[in-house]
């Protein structure tokens, strides 16, 4: 079966060059075959996004998340076939379908949700006042969508963060047509959720245009799409290489557009000593649960560890080592996922990490997971252990006492999470931690551990170069929309042709910033 | 007189290479001599910034707005000092600096108010749910200060966006040190306000750091601010070859950082034909009023006027022409500056507008105002035609109908501005142009004129590339901070360690999203 790209809602496979995707638990070929997509189809989807743009971001506000919701349960009526394709190409299992389909749906309703609501227009007005010298205008700003999005699939979430993820989600929500470059580890079920997508959007009445789907096994679509002059952003999830290197291409445009690429992340987890003393099994418990949850192979993943020497620690070490250690391993998203953390590993030991590694079988694709230890020391002279090693490895860095867990936050790179594990007490104590890593960090986690990111509107996920392109905007959650909008302000216009959100009457009880005020209230003169 | 720099609160003068200012009016140099900045008084400022950065971003709420405040009186206090040393390098009028020096006093009372009133941290709060499966952790985001911010001086803004202008105030008032680039051409201008920022910054205990001001006269002061590690983001007010030289420098880095920079913008004006006939004498008046106020040198100028053929347009053009090139002429900004003007205007000549200039003495730096006519097809065929010519010129469009606006539109460069003259019978009939225009600018005026940029925060003061470098942000009004903060969330952090914005108990009145609803309320359980 050849499966072709969607240019809108026209399927089309021009090229000659085709691939497959792999099952992962035993790397054999699939059956689909995918066509990649030519650059005049590249052209063609970027057109056809451009054309659509206009009609779909003046659409009324139900319209849109009329088309999110009607994907959201064209996802859970398909999802007994969805299942086996996920299962297979990922390695991911039938539980984990469940809870990232879960979580893809709810996304789905919460951008729904914000765009009907219209808070994503951000609105402000001011009010003219002629009696002034010179005159105040009347001033009306609303945010309006930036243009044409590319989104590149991730391969750690083939449901949540790919083909009509987040960043999709995020893009439609506000008015911008998205052309996706499906992620060739999952093409088959990228390829089915593109159907679906594209089923809704015909259902729902959206222009064609609204959405394209492009498979590609190499950079040569990516390089275009992002080329293109028409696409204006472009979302992006994956490892720092693949982010930078979109990031700048993107800046050498004559027209730069901003790349929000979330790039990974080691996430450090500080332990503090009472709360190490006190806590010594739970923690541990804890954090082996955290370290070997979806493999490492989330980019919260806590991968380095801050621990101080003293009589606890070593008994510590030992539990955490035996709980996470023994935990049963599976197979991991692709074989060159693998392939690539057993370098990481490697290099972790080359440069002096002493390492200890679980006793899984690896023939089928199976990861070893490894803990390495090192001293504070090395952490702070060599920047080579601040690398990702994307899987279940941690490295534990033993610290001599608190101040040089402030040595070693001087040199961290920015994360898009820390965690602290410490009783409030001694947390107060030495609140210039919090304060420091703050200013490191997209979100810091108290007595809790950073893999599990919630939903909720009040979630960050993004953090300081490179765990983010852009420490400005998440990746999770509504406000992540804001990526994808920018405000454009009207002036001294009559009522009768203002935008509806911008009216006096606020027919839609957004709530808006007038003359300095929040308030739903229509305006009245 | 030697004039040093300011590394944080101390003068210093170690470099070799001096340089002076000039009198705009007889191009005469002027008595003070500056020092530029060696490369280790970059790096000091740049280490003194980072020093002050934790202190000065943890400062209450009403320190940062009492040294705006103590700022903005002392430069009332200072301002007959002041006056002639602006006008003189300016060339500009007592009567600019008086409006120009409000202004400037102005933003510094608003962001003042802004870094009190709490606003600009977008405190996002959403309690925790520990019933729900997984259970929903509480999560509480606001925005801190991004790091220490360059800014550099522009030419034809000596005060309002300069040494303590628009984009220095934004960030200090939301926690950022910073370090000014003083524009050479007004070196005695912002050394004299340094000088009052510095006292100001010393009288009301701001850490030392929290302001610095680098002289120099070429690019290499500049270049080494933007690419030190400790500089997390750049401000920039002038030419598009600055402003994209600065861009691609901070993009470049290994830890690459946000340039905003506002490049200028050529404000298209629509004139539809039946205001065309109906208002023809009064909108000559306004726009040559608008095209000649500051002699041009204004980014909102308008410097593309789109005229419909038909019977009153050789009348208007005729009005127009006259009211404009009558208009009595000034100095400009520097001798350098007039330079670049008549090369624009020549370069407009030699593509083939038909030129109309005024009889203005050159003699003394003075402007020869000019009006250009092209034909709509010159305009669609030649984008050298979009080019900004930084002075008094404006280029005329004439267009068959408004079928041809259409088509300039689509092929229009972004921009801060465009500006729409019809009544609202026939902007409703060709409602296409505005949803158009709105894709390609940052404001749109109606029935009015592009220059006089009022700071209220519905002001959008930024547009798509090339008129600034990041279309989702202002240059204007207390919005404009946003740039110089990103969000953090802090996630089950007991009430005792939370940031005083995000406790329950909200002690400043913070207008927050608490669980999906705007309030200034408490949080009770």
């Amino acid at each position: 079966m050849i499966l072709g790209n969607f240019i809108g809602f026209a399927r089309s496979a021009r090229g000659t060059v085709t691939f497959s995707s792999f099952n992962s638990i035993d790397g054999i070929a699939r059956s689909e075959i995918f066509c990649e997509a030519t650059s005049e189809e590249v052209i063609e989807a970027c057109e056809c996004a451009n054309q659509a743009f206009v009609e779909f971001s003046q659409l009324p506000n139900r319209s849109r998340a009329l088309f999110l919701r009607r994907i959201a349960e064209l996802l859970q009526l398909q999802k007994e076939n969805l299942q086996p394709i996920y299962c297979a190409e990922s390695g991911l299992s039938p539980d984990r379908f469940e809870s990232e389909l879960l979580r893809t749906v709810r996304q789905l309703y919460n951008f729904a949700e914000l765009s009907e609501s219209g808070e994503w227009r951000n609105i402000s007005i001011d009010t003219s006042d002629p009696k002034l010298l010179p005159p105040k205008p009347d001033l009306r700003k609303m945010s309006i969508p930036i243009g044409p999005v590319v989104v590149f699939g991730a391969s750690n979430f083939p449901l949540a963060y790919s083909t009509i993820g987040g960043d999709v989600a995020a893009a439609l929500a506000v008015g911008c047509p998205v052309i996706v470059k499906a992620h060739p580890l999952h093409a088959a079920t990228s390829d089915f959720v593109a159907a679906l997508v594209v089923q809704a959007a015909k259902g729902t009445g959206m222009p064609d245009g609204v959405f394209s789907h492009l498979h590609a096994q190499g950079f040569r679509v990516g390089t275009e799409l992002v080329q293109h002059p028409f696409v204006k952003a472009v979302g992006f999830t994956g490892s720092h290489a693949g982010g930078r290197a979109l990031f700048d291409l993107a800046n050498k445009r004559k027209e730069p557009i901003p790349v929000f690429a979330e790039m990974g992340s080691v996430n450090p987890v500080f332990i503090l000593p009472e709360f190490l003393q006190n806590e010594k099994e739970k923690s541990a418990e804890m954090l082996a649960n955290s370290m070997s949850s979806g493999l490492g192979q989330f980019c919260t993943n806590p991968g380095l560890l801050f621990v101080i020497d003293n009589g606890d620690t070593d008994e510590f070490l030992q539990v955490l080592s035996s709980a996470f250690l023994s935990m049963g391993s599976s197979t991991m998203l692709h074989s060159s996922i693998k392939d690539r953390f057993d370098q990481g590993k490697l290099q972790m030991e080359i440069h002096g990490a002493e390492m200890h590694q679980s006793l899984s079988d690896t023939s089928v694709n199976f990861a070893r997971q490894a803990l390495g230890i090192i001293r504070s020391k090395q952490f702070v002279q060599n920047p080579m252990f601040q690398e990702e090693v994307f899987g279940p490895f941690t490295l534990i860095v033993r610290c001599a006492d608190v101040y040089d867990f402030d040595s070693c936050i001087e040199v961290l790179h920015g994360q898009l999470s820390a965690t602290i594990l410490g009783s409030t007490e001694e947390i107060i104590l030495h609140n210039q931690l919090v304060l420091k890593l703050q200013n490191k960090v997209g979100r810091i986690i108290f007595n809790g551990v950073p893999t599990g990111v919630d939903i909720a509107p009040s979630m960050q996920h993004g953090g300081p170069y490179p765990a983010s392109t852009d420490s400005r905007y998440g990746a999770v959650g509504i406000d992540s929309a804001q990526r994808f909008v920018r405000p454009v302000t009207y002036q001294d216009c009559s009522e009768d042709l203002l935008p509806e959100p911008l009216k006096n009457k606020n027919l839609f009880n957004i709530v808006r910033r007038v003359n300095g005020v929040f308030t739903a209230d229509a305006i009245n003169f």
